[in-house]
This record gives C-alpha cells, sequence and structure tokens, in this order.
C-alpha cells in the first residue's frame, strides 16, 4: 500500500498515512485535534483545513462554499491523500485541547484545580417531601426467630421471611459472599441483624448483613457529574439530613475543556481509562473528606445516586462515549442499570450500590432529567422553562403534557473555568460587583467575605453589566475607554482591574480581560439562542412563560437586572425568574432518598423529547444574532437602557 | 488458665487444652474424628468414649445407660477435662475417616478414584416433554434496525425493544461488562447479533453478546452432584439433545466417606476450601471432557444446573455446612440464588450461570427434589413412594396431596464404594450373577460384556442373594459353608470369590467379604427402615403404595427379586416396582431445559415435609428389626422362600 507524508500547521507535525486515509484520520494519528461533533461523517462541517501542498481526493460537500473551495478549503473528513501534503489547521477547526505529559497534568491539577471545598448546600424547589422516603438502600433491624424443631426453615429463608413480615418485596436477591457469612454471622449475633435492602433494577437486593442493630448508621451520597465542576452530598438516609455539600473541579478538564474534546481523547491508547480514573479520584477525594469531616464509616456508605451527562456517566462507568458524537449521536446507553459502586471504583462499602439517574439523548443527559424533578416542571399546568447554565448549557421548555430540550454548547466560562481569573462559586470568589462613576471605582462582595481570590459565574455578569452600564464596553464587548487606573493593555487587547493585588489573596491583580468578556458572550449567546429557538420551534412567545427557573453552581444568585442586561436571560417581568441552584444536584438527592423520585425521573427521561440544534440550520442565526450585549435586536430587551 | 493434656486412644495423640473445654473440642484439634451427628449438643450419643485415667466434669445425659456409667463412659460433648486425661475413642464413635497427607490424597485420588467415564444417560420417566421448553439459557438473533435520526433511543433501549418484540420479559438486566462491550459489537456486527439470556432469580439477564447469528451454538451442563459420585450431562439446549453422559467419583470422598466427616472436616482450617475444590475440580475434568469428545466451545457452554444433597450444594457454592450437623440441623440456605457458575470456580464461559435444585432441609436435598420432579410423584392421584439409593438412602411418600421425605445414612456400598470390590456401574462392572449350585459355579454379566474389573451395586444385591438361595449365608450375613474353590478366610473371616484373576481385568480375585456383606446388610436395614416408618408414620400400609419409584446410580437395573430377597425392596406386587435410573439427573436436566420445571421443584421442595429420623425412637428398632436377610420379621416377605 502506498504511503503518504501529512504534516500539519502550525503544529508541524507529521504522519505517515496510506493512501486514502482521510485528512481528519491522519490528523488524530498525529495527535492534531480538529474539529469533528459529527465524528467524521461530513454532516457537522467544523473540520475545515486548508491544502497548502499536495494532492488530495475529496467528496463534494454543501459545507464548502464556493469561495472556500477556491480558497483551497476542505473538510479534514471528506478528503484523503493522494500525495504528500501539508495541512494548515485554522485556528477556529482546532479543538481546545492541550496535549499535556503526566508531569504537566499532576501539576496543573495540584496548581490551578484547587482541592473540593464546601459549598451551600443544593436547594430544591419542591424539596424531597412530596416524595414517599424510600431511599436507595435501606437499613431493617431484624431480631429473627432462631430455629427450633419445630421451625427449621433454612438460614437464608428465615432472613426472607422475616423481612417480608415488614415489606412486601416481590423479587429479593443476595450475593453468594452475604450467604457464605450468614450461617455464622446469625448465630454469633444471637440472630439480632440489621439488613441493607438496596434497590436494584426492580429487584431489591439484601446487599449487606450486619451484626447486632446498626440501623441508625445508615448513609448514602449524591453526585452531580458536571464536565467542569464535581458537586456532591453526604446524606443520611434515615434523617434525610444532608451532612455536607463540597464542590470540585472535574479533573478530567486537563484532558480538555468540553465534551466532545473528552470524547475524542477517549479513543486515544487509555484514553477511557484515564478520563475514568480522572472523575473516579475525583469523587472518591470528595468522599474521603466528607466521612471524615462528618466522622461516618465508609462501610456505612451504601449507595451513590448520579447525575451528569451523558458523556459523563459513560466515563464514570468507564463506557466507551465515542458514539454519542457521532451522527445519529446515539449513546450507549440512557437508562444504566444499578451497579455496584466498586465496579465503577468508588470507594464506599464494598457491596454498595451505584446508581445514575436516567437521561434523555446524547447531549440532553440525567443531569437534565434531575434538574426536571427538582423543579416539578413535568407536573405544571403552566408554561415553564428551566435553563441550566453549566459547560452545556440546557434549556427545557414544557408543563405537565409535554417537555421538550435543547442543549447549547456554552463553554466553562460561567463556572469559572478558560477565564482568566475565575474560580468557582466557593471562599473568596467575588459573587457581586458595582463599578462606581468616579474613575471607575469597585465595590464588591466575595463568598464568606473573605479577600478576594477569583470571580466566579455571577460575579462576571455583574461585571459585564456594569461595565456596560457605565459606558466601559461596546455592544461587541470591546474595551471602548482609553488606559486609565483600572484599564491597561495586556498582550491581546485590554483588560479591566477589578481588585488590585494589594486587596486580594492573590499573586497577581484580579482582571477581566477582552477575551474574557469574548468567552462570556458566546456562552450568554449560546443558551439565550437555544432558548429563543424551542419556544419559537414550539409555536409559544417568551411572555406566554409563567416561570423561568435557573440552575447552574452560581454560589449566590446571579443579579436578573445584570443577566437581563447582557443577554443571557430574556427580557421578562422580573417575578417569573426562579432561582433552582444546582437542580441536577437536588434531584439526584430526592432520586437516593426516594425511589419513587427515581422511577419518576425514569419517566421524565422517556417524556422528554430532545430537540437536535446542530441540525436545526436556524440554530446559526440565532447564535449570531445573540453575540451583542445584549442583543443585536435591541426590541427583545426594552428595559434595558443603553 | 489452667491448661491439661488430653491423649487420645488407639491413636496416642495428644493436645493441650484449657480447663473447662469438652472432650470432643479436644478431639477435634487433636485431629481424632469422633462421631457427633447432633454436633455436640449432647443430643445423639453418637460420641461416647471411655475415661482411662484422670478427673472429668459431665453433664447428665439419657444417653448413658448406669452400666455404661459404671464402666467410665461418658459423652464426648458434656464432658470437660478437669485434670490431665487418657480417653479412649472405641471404634463405634470413630468417624470412618481417613487424614491422609496431600501425597497420599493424590496417589488415591489417582488410582482408586479412576477418571470420569461415559455412562448410560440418566432416564426420565415423565420425560421433559411435559415442559414447556425454556432453558435456563436461550440465544436469540436479532437484527437490530440502525439508529437513525428518526429513530434515536440508545444501543441498550434498542437491544432491549428488539428482545421485548420477541419475548414478554418485565424484568431485564444486564451487567457493566456487556454494556461496555455494546457500542463497538453493535456496529462492528452491522446490528446483527445474539443475546443469551439467562433466567436469574425472577428476572432475565443478558448473560452474553455476541456478533452474527450464533443461535445455533447454546450447550448446557446438568449435574447430580452426590456425596459418592458425580454424573454429569451436556446437552443441547436447543434440540434438548443430550451429546453425553460420564460419572466419576466425587474427589471429596478423600476427606471422608459420609456428609458428617465431610462437614466436620470443613470446620479445620482450609477444609472447606479443599472440599470446594475437590468437588469443583471433578466437575471441571468432567466438563473439559465432555465438551472436547463432543467438540463444544467452552465459550457456548452457557449454564450448569445442579441437583445434590443439601451439603453437596453447600460445599459446591463454598458455603460453610457446620450447622447442618447441628440441632436444629438448619442450612444456610435450601433455595440458592442463581449465580454465576465462576463464581463458584466452575469452568465455562465466564458470563455463564449456576443454578441449584432447590431442598426441602439439610438432609433432604435438591437431589430428591429433582427426583420427585423426574418421577411426577407430586401429579400421581394414588400413594406412590420413591427411594434413591445413594450413600445416604432418601425416602419420599407421597401424591399430589402430600409429600413427606425422610433421610437414611445407608453409606456408600450401593455406589461400590467402602466395600472391597466395588465400582460404579461402569464398563466392566459386574452387574448380574447367578450361581449355580453345582461347586457354586458363578455365572455373571459384565456392562458392556467386557471383562470384569468389580462389582457394582446391582451385582452385589445378585450376589447376596444367591448366596442365601444357595445357602451360602445365614440370615444375618456370615458365611456359613466350608472353606472351597470359592470361599476362604481372609484377615477378618471369610469371602466368596465372584471372579478369578484370571477371568477378570483385575490384579486379583473379586471377592465378597463378609465385612462387604455386612455394609451392604446395613445399608438394605437403613433404606428399608427409611420407608416403613414413612409408611406407618402416615398411616398406610405396604399394600396401598400403587407405585414404587427405584432410583440409583445402579448401571442396569437391579433384579426385583433378589432386591426384595434381600430386604432392600419391601413384598409388594413386581409390576408396581418402576424403575427411574439417576431421577436427580434427570430432574436436573429438565429443570435445565425447563423454566417452567424448575419453578415446579421449587414448589415442591416447599411442598415436602421433612422427617427427622434421627429424633423418632422407633426409627432405631425398625433399623434393628431390619439387620437380617430379609427381616427379622419374615412375614413381612411372605414371597422369599427361606
Amino acid at each position: 500500500m502506498e504511503k503518504f507524508k501529512v504534516t500539519f500547521y502550525p503544529d508541524n507535525k507529521s504522519i505517515e498515512v496510506e493512501k486514502g486515509k482521510t485528512i481528519l484520520s491522519a490528523s488524530l494519528s498525529a495527535a492534531v485535534y480538529i474539529n469533528s461533533s459529527c465524528g467524521g461523517d461530513g454532516v457537522c462541517g467544523r473540520c475545515k483545513v486548508i491544502l497548502k501542498k499536495g494532492q488530495v481526493f475529496t467528496q463534494p460537500s454543501g459545507r464548502i462554499s464556493v469561495d472556500e473551495r477556491r480558497r483551497g478549503i476542505y473538510l479534514a473528513c471528506l478528503t484523503s491523500a493522494q500525495s504528500d501534503l501539508e495541512i494548515e489547521v485554522p485556528p477556529e477547526s482546532r479543538l481546545d485541547f492541550e496535549k499535556l505529559t503526566q508531569e504537566e497534568i499532576d501539576l496543573r491539577l495540584k496548581g490551578f484545580y484547587t482541592e473540593s471545598e464546601e459549598v451551600e448546600p443544593a436547594t430544591s424547589i419542591l424539596g424531597e417531601e412530596i416524595f414517599v422516603h424510600s431511599p436507595l438502600a435501606t437499613k431493617l433491624y431484624l431480631e429473627l426467630p432462631p430455629p427450633d424443631l419445630e421451625d427449621k426453615i433454612s438460614d437464608l429463608e428465615r432472613l426472607y421471611r422475616q423481612i417480608r413480615r415488614i415489606q412486601d418485596i416481590p423479587i429479593m436477591q443476595t450475593g453468594l459472599a452475604n450467604i457464605r457469612r450468614l450461617g455464622e454471622l446469625l448465630r454469633s449475633s444471637d440472630w439480632k441483624i440489621t439488613a441493607t435492602l438496596g434497590k436494584r433494577n426492580g429487584t431489591t437486593e439484601i446487599v449487606l448483613i450486619e451484626q447486632g442493630d446498626a440501623s441508625h448508621k445508615n448513609f448514602g451520597l449524591c453526585f452531580d457529574i458536571g464536565t467542569t465542576t464535581i458537586s456532591g452530598q453526604l446524606v443520611d438516609l434515615n434523617t434525610k439530613q444532608v451532612l455536607g455539600t463540597k464542590a470540585t473541579y472535574n479533573k478530567q478538564a486537563s484532558f480538555g475543556s468540553d465534551i466532545i474534546t473528552r470524547i475524542v481523547y477517549a479513543q486515544q491508547p487509555d484514553g477511557l481509562e484515564k478520563l475514568h480514573h480522572a472523575v473516579i479520584d475525583g469523587m472518591n477525594q470528595m468522599i474521603q473528606e466528607l466521612i471524615q469531616e462528618h466522622e461516618v464509616d465508609l462501610n456505612d456508605v451504601n449507595c451513590v445516586l448520579c447525575a451528569g451527562n451523558t458523556t459523563m456517566v459513560h466515563l464514570l462507568l468507564r463506557v466507551d462515549p465515542t458514539y454519542i458524537r457521532h451522527q445519529p449521536y446515539v449513546p450507549t446507553a440512557n437508562f444504566f442499570p444499578t451497579v455496584r459502586a466498586s465496579e465503577a471504583g468508588i470507594k464506599i462499602n464494598p457491596r454498595g450500590l451505584l446508581s445514575c439517574v436516567a437521561g434523555v439523548s446524547s447531549y440532553v443527559g440525567g443531569d437534565v432529567t434531575a434538574g426536571v424533578l427538582s423543579c416539578g416542571l413535568d407536573t405544571e399546568n403552566d408554561l415553564s422553562i428551566l435553563i441550566d447554565i453549566g459547560t452545556n448549557g440546557e434549556v427545557v421548555l414544557g408543563n405537565k403534557d409535554f417537555l421538550i430540550s435543547a442543549s447549547a454548547s456554552a463553554g466553562p466560562a460561567f463556572e469559572g473555568s478558560g477565564v482568566s481569573c475565575g474560580m468557582r462559586a466557593s471562599r473568596g470568589a467575588i459573587q457581586k460587583v458595582k463599578i462606581t462613576p468616579e474613575e471607575f471605582g469597585v465595590a464588591y462582595n466575595t463568598i464568606a467575605q473573605a479577600k478576594p481570590r477569583g470571580i466566579c459565574g455571577s460575579g462576571y455578569i455583574d461585571i459585564v453589566a456594569e461595565m456596560l452600564r457605565m459606558g466601559l464596553l461596546d455592544k461587541s464587548g470591546k474595551i471602548k475607554k482609553e488606559k486609565s487606573k483600572r484599564i491597561r493593555d495586556n498582550e491581546y487587547g485590554k483588560e479591566f482591574i477589578v481588585a488590585f493585588k494589594e486587596d486580594a489573596d492573590s499573586a497577581s491583580d484580579i482582571v477581566i480581560t477582552e477575551a474574557d468578556i469574548e468567552n462570556l458572550k458566546r456562552a450568554k449567546a449560546a443558551i439565550y439562542a437555544a432558548t429563543n429557538i424551542l419556544i419559537k420551534y414550539m409555536g409559544f412567545k417568551f411572555e406566554e412563560i409563567k416561570k423561568f427557573f435557573i440552575a447552574g453552581g452560581f454560589g449566590n444568585y446571579i443579579d436578573i437586572e445584570n443577566a437581563i442586561r447582557i443577554g443571557l436571560l430574556p427580557d421578562l417581568k422580573r417575578e417569573k425568574f426562579i432561582f433552582v441552584g444546582n437542580s441536577s444536584l437536588s434531584g439526584a438527592r430526592a432520586a437516593l432518598l426516594s425511589y419513587e423520585a427515581m422511577k419518576k425521573a425514569g419517566n421524565i427521561a422517556q417524556k422528554i423529547t430532545y430537540f437536535e440544534l446542530s441540525v436545526e440550520p436556524k440554530y446559526m442565526d440565532e447564535y449570531m444574532a445573540a453575540l451583542f450585549f445584549p442583543h443585536t435586536d435591541l426590541n427583545k430587551f426594552p428595559s434595558v437602557k443603553v
């Protein structure tokens, strides 16, 4: 087979490929990461490259204009080498991906990504009270009648009989590990034992049997596994009390900031393993901190309930996510079975269970389902909307009759990642900002009133809005004013100093750069456009929405006026907006504490229709129109005074 | 704590024990094995020892007569050391247990215990035809519609949907191992796959997913796990055809010949492990031979269904059988869950399943349940009886309204073990014998017409009956005649030569000794007494029995006249006797091939009442009365001409 050398610029990386192999596949082999949302099917048009030298064979594509063709632009996935090639990968076709050595990854994890931190508990609009208390794992203290010549049923049947005297359980299961210990355990504990019952795929499993009365020690964990942030709670399953809440960055971010990059990385040798371990390590670290701080024995943690986007759940369970990014975007599963947590490497009781909230599709996962569960969107008579502002901005529109959802690639800016001084909503994060006219003084407020360490999502919204209000920014997000005390040049443009290092817990000034503002603009535009298109598609108007739920990892809640001013939220009556915090985490907690809630989440996942933005031509138009502050069409924002 | 030295004779083994420790517990520590059916509860009276020297403290027991007390006889389990002791263990209190070195065990396994051999297939009176064909593992070939933008459900749900189009399965389960392979497997096989579905505790598990159409390769194994003999069959689960049948001695016999000895051995360090591996090794060896001879791939063997007595099933699953021999004789489980065969160390497809037929009690196991299933005893209007002649002789009496069962310790003589020239019913076994008056000539018939290698159960019955008929034996089983060509003295008494070594495939003459005859007498007495007592207990007479099913590992069937003559079977009309061969194996096969049969076996197990012979005082009287040929009460055997 004839072989050709393909060299990629500006990377200056070369690879030998067989004739006929696509440039996209060559680039992957050369570790040059090119956008490819459709997974190389010639559909998304995101893998455009420029041919500098050489002969290629290409298939025709509507994604390449005549002008582009003339300039030597090709789709990498539809084009193959017929000679040695020199290929230029333009910035807009590059995945935001950094290939790091293990040492670099370790350094980065130690430095940029801080350890998990205590955060405010997730709220739940409905509360868990509306669901019957029936946690994923229940403990039953049982005093079994000892066998005698009149009552000689076996140990296992005796245990089943006693449990069934208390609960109606049609299908009960027990593993050999428990059965092997049963005879000795029953007798050494004088027939007084505690059985931990777990709900497992329509059956009940005896997860664990302990001596004596251990029923008061029954703990569980719920997690929201986000692309950028992982949040977790330790919950007393008997009292429903949340003992502690933590959040940490998802260590997978070292392998790429967005879902697509992670999926691409999973195809590398050991890539899937590395991504799996990154998320599990973060969770295990958080679990260790939570149980130590709250003096809980790891063996008394009997179950974990996770909500996450579909890719995160695949990686959590070490399931190949490849097909999520290939048309027609079908994941391996939306409904994963309950498994032993140890099968995924999660360190709780070795026999403890792991359940994931059911997802809807490749790009609307269990985190959205959990959010809808938590807000009760599916129970409303009136039209409601839920937007979850994370790395993907998911939007769900509906009421008790229908639910429709879309997912917009917003990027992690609102989660404090990918922006120069961004941080999660934790101690020292600037969360509220006012800019005063006099020499543009800045008044801010930080979480826990600590010295500022960085800026979280709600802080960024305030800063951009205030800069707009004070005439510091133009509608496109460029800093208009000349250099001053707070405005200075940097390598790529200008930046505004929010807090001077003298006043901060930081080695350098805390700033917002034009590049940061551009990131925030894209994020808000993606979310606004998705919201807008769903409402249009269903034939509604914004005014018809009665409740507008806002979820996301914001520490305290964002300022509505400012969020409208920058065009993240539509210009509706302010009383319609309801903050639900991390609704994914509170939904996961509801499912952890109630099997009824867990089943309802499954029903919600089946009820939600998924709307694929990437195949909707109008989405790009909406997005482009939203790439201004607040919008190109100011009629949409009558209350915003410009 | 004060310590004393206890020395056991004739073993001359000493051990230091703390004051207050029982002699029984001291004997176990010293590896001197004393009978103790009740497990040291002072109930069975089988652990009598003679105090030669020293002071003891003992609890009063009705099991020790005044005369015994005077002679220094104590129950080892109720007596503790108060000084250094010398203890004599009389033969009747000793477990027939040989403590062998590993080398000795290996030698013995190689020598005495032959490799597994092809045997005749087990018959089934009812046949499996009456049960719906629904094997433990089913293979379904599926052509899934590939996903497109109109049909985007996930891979796993797509698989479930397709399966549910064919079968109504309320609860379907799949493990992570299959899910992790699913995405790639579906696509690389062009959405044409074969799913292996296993029935697992009220749910259906997707055991395995293969590329393409592999539905024609679906095999299973059924086993009868006896104390002395393991029999197994390889079955084509699609066609129900039995491909091969094998039997081998249970290698556990090296650790003791009866159940009680094995249970005692299981309490030794690593004892349970060793017993578990002994039975598993035998099964794996048989599986290897069967698949090689019938050219079946191990990965196409998807399930194993075992019937065995309760202790054997515990040891198979590596579950401690200790409590089986402790009053009130309660096993860990009678209904074991279906598990992965690999969890028990059985080597078939690594994800294949292992099910055991449900048992009734500690001494009436799944082998009896399977036998009842196979004979259809529970469906008869008329009163029927099933006797299964193995190391334990189990008897079940009943009809469609009731079932009652008992288990008699018969010993392995009828299985060709523990008798000097005994062998299983395989090639070269003397199975039919006639003794002619002229100089007591012997005419015999061997299995496969091979040169004689030994004597199997049916041969022994014939020989004893013929010796009785010819006046060679008295009613107690002693050889009456003087030395002659065929009668000679041995170390312990006399023996009768059945086949001279010149005519045999044997290094020495094939004989039956007085000790053999004593063993056979005890075995038949135990079984007859159990049969008799059940009938009396239920208020019936022998004559009311309409069908008398005889099961057991006899190669060809035993001669009814001879079995009645020796008093093994009652003197009923000959047409009532029905041979069912290895009914445990045929019941296991029925359950392997039909989930309906498996469920029915569970119902049978629950329906059978267990009658505990050891707490029934009349049983010993019946047993003693039966320790003659045919019986002390000749009125019970009118047709036997003495």
